[in-house]
């Protein structure tokens, strides 16, 4: 691996894990009263657009955080449509 | 600009748009105990290596957005430590 991919993959740890206990968080006190459905939705495309970009930019980096990230938007957002009947 | 780029900057725009409202929403209501420091430090230098890295790979749309939600994540910790000393 060259130096810019590590640079990339401790960006890619760091940031995905800053955002999992949010998940995590989410799933145990099914509290979504917080969470904004459009601006999840919005930042679920981002997070769609910026996997395409990583592919087009060939990085590994970001095609690995993204991927991880994109499935936690969308738990982020099931819950909300799922919690937020209640 | 090419096809690439505009993919990058449509993620760019989407997901900042999706964090500054946090920012907002912090600044008004001065509520950071849902905030956790430790983890805004981890997100914090994830953004710097992502900004770094977006130099390294010649990228203008994760210069852009780095550099926004750099200054963001420098405001939610600026805040938690201000007001969460009352």
């Amino acid at each position: 691996m060259n130096s810019t991919e590590i640079i990339g993959f401790t960006a890619a740890i760091l940031t995905t894990a800053a955002f999992l206990p949010q998940v995590y968080k989410t799933w145990k006190t099914r509290d979504v009263s917080s969470l904004s459905l459009p601006m999840l939705l919005l930042f679920f495309v981002g997070i769609v657009a910026w996997l395409i970009y990583g592919f087009l930019k060939d990085s590994p980096s970001m095609i690995l955080a993204n991927s991880i990230t994109v499935v936690s938007a969308f738990l982020l957002i099931y819950f909300k449509i799922t919690y937020g009947k209640k």
